[in-house]
């Protein structure tokens, strides 16, 4: 059934988790990631897909797919939270509840990481919790789509 | 044990909760949803007090305690979010690792909801789950106090 | 009959009235001017509570009773006018309509006094007219509870 | 004598009252609001006259003639509020006390409506109580130029 | 002849007209504004050729084939119009007059979407009327094409 | 018949068209564009007025007629453009679709030039043409106007 | 001969000079000043046309005529200077060369007053010498007319 | 007598000193700092009364008292510096000097320490030196309270 | 005697002139323009001391003479204009008229040199008239220090 | 062996070297630069690998195999150097040492070309030189990688 | 003995102080505020040198001699403090505590004298007390030094 | 020949090289690299003069001489960059090429070093390389000079 269906968007650089800058953003690889993901998943009665692109068009292409596809989407777009206006419109056309996540607490960073132009847009937002934030957004994710 | 315990503090105007605009924050009452953080805590076994404030001092008091009695520290400060510096050295202050809170989807509201001044100095932030949003920071703040 | 009561709530500092800065603020004492207000009042068949408070909280705590108690308030929020956004979310949350009173031209005085964070939610502002803002105001107030 | 009479001036568009924007402006035209101050000016034993002009030059014609010929003004600049530093020296050149008006909660609404070139040199303002924005100021106004 | 080739392009999201918040982007979708594209080109005695990206580097691929084989661009760039300085020097290698669309009135809308970032080097702009948007630039280039 | 009427109004200095700076406005005058417009008008079967005014309050009083007896408005109003929040309320008050009009690519020059305050309250715009944006612009009101 | 004519505007309120805040302009009347004009230009053996106006559009109109009856400008736009982009474009469409007037130091009052958005466009700008800044524009066109 | 009597006043989160960041703020206690103001205050032959709180409210309420029975106050208030309005006026409402401290440099610190809305109206302003900055400013305050 | 005396500043490049940017500046040398400079002098009856500086510190010295030796002063002070608020400073604690030269139309050029931070302490600025700047400005402060 | 390898990335339109605005970027195509790039790797015995794509995912895939394979980049991040906080996140995580070249002097030209977004987490910037930037560059950054 | 040396420097148009604005800089002159800091250093038991400049490079100057001969720094750089980033570097690249100091109350006046480019790489600020403010400095920089 | 000479200029603090941070600027002298620069020069067949000022006076005068007696200059304006519009107008003045150089990574460090004054007039720009970026500048004007 798709509303139990839910899409796992990850954004530029989350490729190299594990090999970047641990002190900020952990250990795990997102491979690993996936994997805790799918097992909570598992647990939520949630099928789950899982995927990671450095191109701003191809994440566009995925909110296509969630219009028809998915009951709700969990983004970690990295840094293209803080400009792609695209992105933002991808998430209003697709229609279908979203939930910004980022690992590191981006308001104790870089200035510009304080602005996100798609929060707006989205359902809500987690943020600072390492992987915990993907997984805590899996449990909120769960509760909107079963809800509906 | 001290790393056990948590606590939960909201600012002003949120004892208003259930007849303040439902349509933005729902219709539970701020009693109900201390009822559902306790039975939560019980199962994530911690120990949870809960306590609202409309004033800006008292909420730095509960800080002031927070350094010597808590482990953790849930924060959903309202308005004060946005402009409460004394409460940002309070949550220093502490020393404890505090999450920030909010139930409305504060970045898709008007302008001066979308920069919390505490943010920065917070462990992580979840934000328009509604009564989620209590509920979720309980499990992550689960995870940092346990961890410690 | 509720909608008949009015509250006029006075923020910092005006208690000092009459001591303080009598080129601006005139020499009336607060007292006095809550004299004229019940005077008015009667011939306008209102009943009318007058309360001052330093405490940004506390007058937060009086909309809670607004809420429930008070056909519609007056504010003179003195300094808190321009940055306490707790207050304006208190205004919200009483849902009775609430008028911002100011005794001095706030717009010909220091740039901070130009923007009012509370002004946005209230039914209309009177501004400048010293002890006649609150005359002025409680005559509009009486226009708009009995038009309910 | 001059010190009794009042200019109640009215800018841009509002000639349109009535059939523009009822939701926002109400429903009476102006020439029964101008009906309405000079019924009230007859209370107040003040002599009232009532202009309306579209152009920025005739407004500040205007206030050449309050120099000479009257003791106060009232004027609801419309849009010519937010950037009209001609008719603001307009009001400073005629030297006499001077009322801003607004019919709507100009702060409620689009953020250039947020400030006033004109009010830093008028006596005070009176902002969204409809017509009745314009009795208000009328009340005011008299005991301004009965005081002097 | 090369001259009177015209090339239509449309950025991210356009793939979903139609499907997409019809209130604000009508019912069609972008295949049939494509073909009533052609039908004018046609009238006008114009080769078209229209193409829809997601990505802003195939976009700028395409402006590297304009300079060589279009007379003229029309782009609808989406949400890439607010920030895409890349797409913005693609227009100005190409070298050839570029018209810029929106189906929407993007004045009316968000904040960030009043400002293109690639409107000052094209020829001119056409912004808010649905698909006429797009055949009216259609007429427009064809003045401009044929003139040269 | 009402809906057929449509007036195109021109702003201040475009009565210097042909003279004033040919490399940016074109060597047409405004009379000779006043031509091709009736002309065209002609072809689409509506009937035009056009007029020119270098007052802002000119250009407001035309409005007030549009309200009553035109179907739709093309205005180019030159620099008011930029700063005329009256013209603006004129706009909306007027009640009929507008589409504004620039024949320079106002987005190429100066930044001044870059905003529009009555872009928001028009149906659309068309930019940079020079004669052609009148035509272009009626063009579009036909479609309006017949739709409606 | 065409050259040797000067035209003289003077823009709002300055009909109220010797009237208004004379601690700011000075006793003189504007029909003074025009007196002194004249006897100066005499002496430069220039031709001089005084002309004051409170309208916008009528500044305006005179620059059409100076576009062809006069060989330069001085302009006292008063507060026009600092928002009227429509005059700026009547001084470039104008074509002659044009210095700026002001009476006071404007640089030293309201920061408002410190932006002119005609300066760019004149020739040259003389400011703070009340009616001398009026005598010594005149000796400035007189050099820059004869030489053309 | 009066005058040789000073206040003073900490500010939020102050009470913690010692225990909250040593390398910022020192390692003596409040209470220890107090104890070296009287004495230093006997040697300069002062009285002083020393106060801590948490709240705005509270600290306003002090300045009524300032008012009357202090000839002088020292405030360090906290990050209520950076934004109290209120506090700033209750300074201005006290009518007595009043200096501010600080004990860390708040320059060198984040951006929002670096304005105090309280200076402009204080008599001086000591920054940085510890608990000196307390001992500096009561030397200052003597020398003001005596010369008066 | 003092009052005649009048010092002719000027700062730093100026030396330059009549090799630098001639389209700009002219092709007269500072020298020939002093040369000029004292010849009217002579027919003004003033004397005249001219100088330049590269150097702020030299600059501010001349100032410091001035107070005791000049009853006014003529100031091109360059770049220096745009950001030296110690030059501002010094034509303060000189107190003696000082005016402001430009000899380009600073207005029309980059947007750094629009703002003077001198001119708010100067009596006037005349600015865009070549060499004639200097000389009406000696004009200007001959009227000056002969009224003294 | 890896410190020795530098690769070389070029961004949006550098492909269109030699045939857009030869004014601007010379008459150099790409591949000819590349020529010089490999020659002067030779002569430093640096191994350089050249690749220039116009999508932002495109160059972001390469930072990844930056992290494994060279020892320093090169970049020349055309328009996204301004805005492509993705990019900035690439460099970041492939810790390796990257210079930023721009062929023209970026600061010269457009405002929004004055700032660059991944500057901050380069080793240094080299711009304004043509081919130059590359050639210098490559020597500096020869420097780096023999000295690690 | 080095540490024991204390350099005092002040900035420019300091050496006017008795002559200048005596409103704001009370009435010493320089040389017997130099004499008290003498008085007060000999009690202190420090030696010192005072020095005045208008110069920013001999202010700088100083600094390297500072480097080597004086264990501390007061300066009251004047108006160079709003904008000498060089003076910044130069205190930086001094590496020995300094101490910034202003007689007036510069958060009081002009908005360019509230920044302060020096005071965040100052040990601290001492600002309003006139010649106090260099006495208190000198007690200040004493438990410096002697600390060290 | 003059074309073939060369000044490298360093501005204030730089005498401090060596001694001043290392960590930033490294541990060689000015000296040191004065005789690198020379060495390098001997190479390049270029002719240098090196010269080091604390004065931006001193530094402006330098380029008087530029423009007599060199080909093209070096400059380390130090933190003069940053705010020295005089520096600016003396490299234009100069009219010979002139290459910005900067030690450090600008970009990474302190917000106000981020903006250049002088680098819009500067053929380019090297920064970030230590030493190096005096060396490669000297590659580069050594290709400018010898083509002219």
């Amino acid at each position: 059934m798709k509303k139990q269906s839910v899409l796992v968007l990850s954004g530029p650089n989350l490729n190299m988790l594990g090999r970047r800058e641990p002190e900020i953003y952990g250990e795990d690889t997102l491979e690993s990631i996936h994997g805790e993901i799918r097992a909570l998943a598992n647990k939520l009665e949630l099928d789950v897909t899982c995927s990671q692109h450095n191109s701003e068009g191809e994440l566009i292409d995925w909110f296509e797919k969630a219009a028809d596809e998915f009951g709700g989407v969990l983004i970690n777009a990295g840094a293209y939270s803080h400009y792609s206006y695209a992105l933002r419109d991808a998430i209003v056309a697709a229609g279908v509840p979203c939930i910004e996540i980022h690992m590191s607490n981006v308001y104790g960073r870089e200035g510009f990481r304080q602005k996100s132009v798609i929060a707006p847009v989205c359902h809500g937002c987690i943020t600072g919790f390492g992987k915990q934030s993907y997984l805590l957004a899996l449990r909120a994710i769960a509760h909107i789509v079963k809800d509906k």
